[in-house]
């Protein structure tokens, strides 16, 4: 027979939390099928894989490549090695277990999903309810435990090593995809499991383009560098944004960096729990539109991350969000400049009971932007 | 007014070749909401953007982050910058083009996303019928072009340039993160905009977790690794892996090291227009269940590779899919056995009109896992 294994403690309270909020909402058995959810709830790190919670049992599914590394990760779950697909081992269980309905999270089911579902759930032996609903694993994603709180500020770390680690050896004549691969690098060596998302090393007037991709341009002299990185440890991220100024960078961007600097040190000030995300970001907002740059600011001030480097919650013009202990944000105000250059200045945030607390340690003054 | 820009020729046959599976199917009017779809048909790189293919138009529907290098890299598209959410744009679209029908593709539409633009249609002002469908994009990507053609060989090129700069470097001591760090560092340093997908490095036993993310164990003598990488060069990747043998390792792994490499060789070499994705996987899996590790091999034997790391075609026993020239596919058959270690090799191949080409060049005779 075998062995139940206990749930670490971080893992049993996610799952009480969850458990309470399906009893709440009257859907007692959950399909989670989004990979950082069902690595949130099992510990499990692998991809392909879901979980169906029900009041008894929590069954991980998943396939050979996978079914080692669940026996060392999450041997607290009910495996289940699947030889045909997804749908079809679920309505396997749920035809073993007699199970009567069934809900899943419509943010990550897709059509075609939801299809094979309920084919597969219609052969199961017996009638069953399949309802799709707006995920309630996500929304106890928004605020992070010790566990989470602590990886996040590892992940911060990592990234800041490598920023430091990369700034020591910059030099002109590199190239963006030189800059990024030797910031990625230095962050995987001390530990990153990756970066966190595509790093953006954007060089001079490329910096207007707030998602560029690095290519083949060369760091100059006299001008900006704009970095936007962050790294991953253990499935949680940073996310961070620096200028580097090499030499004399045109005024202009010295004048938007301290406009930005600004709006960015204003709205971090306001954090804190029962403020809501529009409010937090009309603070960065009219301080860079009073000095005359609002329609060069079009993207919202700053997101949640977590296991995602864009969570749920964000602090836009649209958000309704009421803050909470233990949400993590980016604040990353910027004014982007066509044919100029761009400068965003970015840090997380840890909202805490009393305000909040930055967890990224990096300076940011105009000073300390000059390499 | 507006000049209208001329298509270039390749992304133009690819359009046309999608109006005609529209014409065919009865969608003439498509919502394309997969990211590497969008960049397929339009040439923007980027996220967050839906595109609408209608007899006359192909809107791209962005925001403002990417409005100017939508402009740069696909100025022939009618670009849209929304203010608000990707289907209140698109419905303001329906609604002024007087669209009365629209399809979207059910395997990239979330439940979440077709109940939003079932809402935002509704108000569009007059009455529109929204269909999901089995996918059109996804099928035309299976065959790729000669431009495709050309990157995934970059992406080959850029991977194993890395793997040679890797073990010309690789060290005993060395961790497996250090060796992962330092093959993507090579990759992008030689221009690959990122590793095609997370790098696997394992080291002695870890082989047999055919996903086994790198960690903190040292490379020993007298032991094996497994290196399972790519690079990604302007969005297209390569998927390849290789094991390095450091001093003696267990006899066991040069065993099935040999019944490993005979099984991808027989299987490439059947490989040709008109065979289907089961009859070339049961090639290797007939070897390898021979040999006595049948139940050893648990996954697939190889997947399409393009835009996205795995596409739609499989090398499987439940394939059904004939090969056509054009396809380019991964041959990555393996053994796993737990406490010992795992072999795989995996190679990129092209299915052509006469056969096959090997798009991969590095050795994989056990002289040359020999470090």
């Amino acid at each position: 027979m075998a062995v139940k294994v206990q749930w670490p403690p971080h893992l049993g309270a996610r799952l009480a939390a969850l458990r309470a909020a399906q009893h709440k909402k009257k859907l007692p058995v959950l399909l989670v099928n989004y990979g950082p959810d069902v690595s949130y709830l099992t510990g499990f790190e692998g991809d392909d894989s879901w979980a169906l919670v029900t009041p008894e049992s929590v069954w991980l599914i998943t396939d050979s490549r996978y079914s080692e590394q669940v026996s060392r990760q999450c041997p607290w779950v009910r495996m289940v090695v699947r030889k045909k697909g997804l749908a079809e081992a679920l309505a396997r269980i749920v035809g073993r277990s007699r199970i009567g309905s069934l809900a899943a999270q419509e943010e990550s089911l897709t059509v075609r999903e939801e299809r094979s579902l309920r084919t597969a759930l219609s052969k199961c032996g017996h009638k069953v309810a399949l309802k799709t609903a707006a995920g309630l694993v996500v929304p106890l994603r928004n605020c992070k435990d010790a566990v989470e709180i602590k990886l996040i500020e590892q992940a911060v770390a990592v990234a800041e090593h490598g920023f430091e680690k990369l700034k020591a050896g910059l030099r002109t004549g590199m190239t963006e995809n030189e800059i990024a691969a030797l910031l990625v690098y230095e962050m995987r060596r001390r530990g990153a499991e990756d970066a966190s998302f595509e790093t953006i090393v954007a060089a001079g007037a490329n910096g207007s383009l707030p998602h560029y991709r690095p290519g083949s341009v060369k760091l100059e002299n006299n001008s900006a560098l704009l970095l936007d990185w962050g790294a991953r440890v253990a499935g949680y991220r940073s996310d961070l944004t620096r200028m580097i100024f090499v030499g004399q960078v045109p005024r202009k961007v010295e004048e938007i960096y301290q406009v930005v600097r600004e709006a960015q040190q204003a709205a971090i000030a306001a954090i804190k729990p029962g403020m809501t995300g529009n409010e937090v970001d009309k603070i960065a907002r009219n301080i860079i539109k009073k000095a005359g740059y609002g329609k060069a600011f079009g993207h919202s001030l700053g997101h949640g991350i977590g296991r995602d480097i864009h969570e749920q919650l964000s602090l836009s013009p649209r958000s309704t969000v009421i803050l909470e202990a233990g949400m993590v944000v980016t604040v990353e105000p910027g004014i982007y400049l066509p044919g100029i250059g761009g400068v965003r200045i970015e840090d997380d945030v840890l909202v805490t009971p009393g305000g909040h607390r930055v967890l990224s340690t990096l300076p940011n003054d105009i000073g300390s932007a000059r390499l």
